[in-house]
């Protein structure tokens, strides 16, 4: 299959509140060749999660053997000492099937990624504003206000290392934002990086 | 103005017969916004061309003095010894004021723009394969076979060249060809790169 037929790896990161959820939920929704990355975890399902569907569950120790095998594209421990990782066989299977597959992960995350699979796109969603973004954190009414505001500065930290990005799409109205991320898997299959076998295949028949 | 409402510079290249001028046309048609760039030349108007709409006409002394000033994106002089060349101040003022301008010129041109100015946008037009570029360079016409076969010659060098250009659009069907181009600016337009200034200002207002 020649590089791109290939799915693309897109990293979708932003602040909590600004609205990267649904923006990906629409993307799933519009495209049958789209897939969202299962992660893996040492936390514990919790009521209906289901082995595969939301998480690979695993204990440590079969975690920390995928991680000396080099099987995750990024991982990190949390405060709670749990891991949570992308598993590199499930998005590696899928673009090579043909499928893009999306990563909700954080800034951090998102430029680890970068660094073992410099293919990959990765997309900062902003709000219009910090102030637009602390309305909505309040609006949704899931979380205490010590909560609200530990998310709140954690997105300024975010903001600040998401200038190393590769793009950014404000999420002021849902359809445009949505239309900004397509837009952009768009342009970036039309890389010439993405298209090396095309142009040789091109220039190989020169008998034409 | 922040950087995300200056204009873009685009250059539009691909071999004789592939269709950019159409594509480029359709560009101007579609987008108010957007401007063709006027190159400037020593070789004498033909009837009908106005100077500031086909060319900039230049004596070979001043043109040269426009070269010692650096008053070029690129340049140059073609085998019958006249210069061609993109001057800098007409593209620079488009931008400023929030247009994009089109250069359609040859790979190796392009290729010199990107060095004096990294932001541009490298898009090169080819066909789907090299058999249809040669079916319509004879469909149209204008050349006589001689001309035909060194254009379809110099089309391999193009495509050669083009590998390090930034996005390849495949002109099979013209109005796909020209949304892609115009959702590669789209994209461009929500770089990282390009947006610095809008992220600074969401993490500027911290007392929010």
């Amino acid at each position: 299959m020649s590089r791109n037929q290939m799915g693309l790896l897109l990293v979708v990161s932003g602040p909590a509140g600004v609205g990267k959820g649904t923006i990906n939920a629409a993307l799933l929704e519009r495209h049958e060749d789209m897939r969202m990355s299962v992660s893996a975890t040492t936390r514990a399902p919790r009521p209906g999660e289901i082995d595969g569907v939301h998480y690979f569950f695993k204990t440590e120790e079969a975690f920390e053997r995928m991680i000396a095998a080099g099987d995750f594209l990024e991982y990190t421990r949390v405060f709670d000492m749990n891991y949570y990782g992308t598993p590199k066989s499930f998005v590696l299977d899928e673009m090579e099937a043909g499928r893009s597959v999306i990563l909700e992960i954080d800034v951090e995350g998102g430029m680890n990624v970068k660094r073992s699979f410099p293919d990959a796109v990765l997309i900062f969603i902003a709000p219009p504003s910090m102030s637009q973004l602390k309305e909505r954190l309040i609006g949704r009414r899931t979380e205490t206000p010590e909560q609200i505001e530990r998310r709140f500065q954690t997105a300024f930290l975010e903001v600040e290392r998401a200038k190393a990005y590769d793009y950014v799409v404000i999420n002021n109205v849902l359809d445009v934002a949505v239309s900004r991320v397509e837009q952009i898997l768009q342009a970036e299959r039309c890389r010439c990086l993405r298209n090396q076998a095309f142009l040789n295949q091109l220039t190989g028949g020169k008998q034409l």
